[in-house]
């Protein structure tokens, strides 16, 4: 394994189990120690690539927010993929779970940041374009709608991982989509889109498939 | 001053002491020092009232859901009507913070349990009375859609405290009601609901004057 090679496998490793960590514990109680355990690397592999909890914080945020959906054609189909994909891999991937988690510290927030302002700008981006195209109906701001959409999801999402420890919140999530577009997207739209409870778990099992090459 | 009502008085600024340091520092971090302190109050009378940290934190969540919004002829406006009124007391009144918080508090809700379950049962029944009415569309089931009102109206809020520290707590949630009310509210009540931003604190200033006897 070349030495480049080595070293992004070291600081995925470090990352994911900084996010195991701040997913359960969150941001003021999570312990470096417990992260170099679940890494299996030692305290310089760490440091070499974070110089703090804060850097640690920093990059689970960052990894969790370089996820794009899949380009459609219809433009508000994307908002319905970035919120259905996110809802699915909360299930499945601690570095969603610790992202939603540290974005919502009224503590650490002031130092490492949060996510949500990531989100509401892929949103906005997507609204605009989807107002261009003319698939928004005549009364929507796209910034508003993406901060109504990116505040109420992770409500949605904190209600689900308290009462059912997330097991139901793909439905939960579409529920709030389908109660929520008939007011952003134009009826012509609105039948075209799918919101179906699955339609996370069957984006990412496409990207996972796209990743693995071919068989020749 | 009677004996019974000095009780009263002292157990009402118990709490409000308790919901400051509850909204301001979190269950786990609150010291039951901080609030003796704030409620000017010794240890002996606070222990006559609440015999743990556990039982001040249930006195907060108690107090805070003990609210209920007037009778409406629309069954449907009491439920804008929960909503406003509870942004408008957020923003003035650290019970409702404190509430907040504490409900959304993974390790602490364990222990004292969470104002969710509350709201859910409170807006489910004015659902059903509402569909009995026929206000609601024929999709409507109650308990569903007041479990996502509880969610997303806690995410919206949560969203305004972090980055408008709840300046337009509100305005969002207004923009929330707006949106998701087409797909609940059949058209011909839709438009005889008051989602106005200032709708919780005129409904606060009405309850405020009631409760001040009128001179002879």
């Amino acid at each position: 394994m070349a030495q480049q090679e080595r070293a992004i496998r070291t600081r995925l490793a470090v990352v994911e189990a900084a996010a195991r960590v701040f997913a359960e514990h969150g941001y003021v109680a999570a312990k470096v120690t417990d992260i170099l355990r679940i890494a299996g690397v030692t305290k310089g592999a760490l440091y070499f690539h974070f110089d703090s909890k804060e850097a640690l914080a920093r990059g689970v945020l960052e990894e969790q927010t370089s996820y794009r959906p899949p380009v459609q054609e219809v433009k508000l189909q994307e908002v319905v993929d970035l919120a259905m994909s996110v809802a699915h891999r909360l299930r499945h991937d601690p570095i969603l779970r610790a992202g939603a988690r540290l974005s919502a510290d009224p503590v650490g927030r002031d130092h490492y940041g949060s996510a949500w302002s990531q989100w509401v700008g892929l949103l906005t981006e997507i609204l605009q374009e989807a107002g261009r195209r003319g698939e928004t109906l005549s009364h929507v701001v796209p910034r508003e709608i993406a901060e109504l959409v990116v505040g109420a999801f992770n409500g949605v999402q904190m209600y689900a991982q308290l009462e059912t420890d997330l097991a139901d919140v793909e439905y939960r999530v579409s529920l709030l989509l389908k109660n929520l577009l008939p007011s952003i997207a134009s009826p012509s739209v609105l039948l075209r889109l799918d919101l179906a409870v699955d339609r996370g778990a069957r984006l990412v099992a496409e990207q996972r498939e796209e990743r693995v090459p071919a068989s020749v």
